[in-house]
């Protein structure tokens, strides 16, 4: 099925509190080289027809209006999987 | 910063009641077009040096066995980002 990925992350200049718990979790593991994880949502939006590029221009906008927050996210990438 | 992505979706036989809540405010605001949306995690591990190939096997393991839970997750893309 096709799908639109639309991936919002917290914005960088935000603390991430579950990023950080996970990468305190991976420190303690032994994990030492991971210096630091920040942790966003990956929205696939579904389609049961082909993806036109007016779908992607208009995932775009509900990306930054309707699927993130953009008071603490970033929109960092749109895409199609087919 | 290097960054390797984790990506990390609810198993498609399961129900994703937040992503399903999405759909309907989609649907509800005109956009029928849209037939599902489901909603997953974006997980960036950051380093503070060059990524080699072995951190990349070891961000897939972590992933199957530390970032998602393998009963209810698929983790779907481990990839790189510089």
């Amino acid at each position: 099925m096709p799908k639109i990925i639309v991936e919002v992350m917290p914005k960088a200049d935000l603390l991430d509190p579950q990023g950080k718990a996970v990468a305190n979790a991976l420190h303690r593991a032994g994990n030492k080289d991971i210096a630091a994880v920040r942790i966003g949502k990956r929205i696939e939006l579904h389609f049961e027809r082909e993806i036109k590029d007016a779908d992607i221009e208009k995932a775009r906008q509900l990306g930054a209006s309707f699927l993130s927050n953009d008071v603490i996210e970033d929109v960092v990438n749109v895409h199609v999987e087919n």
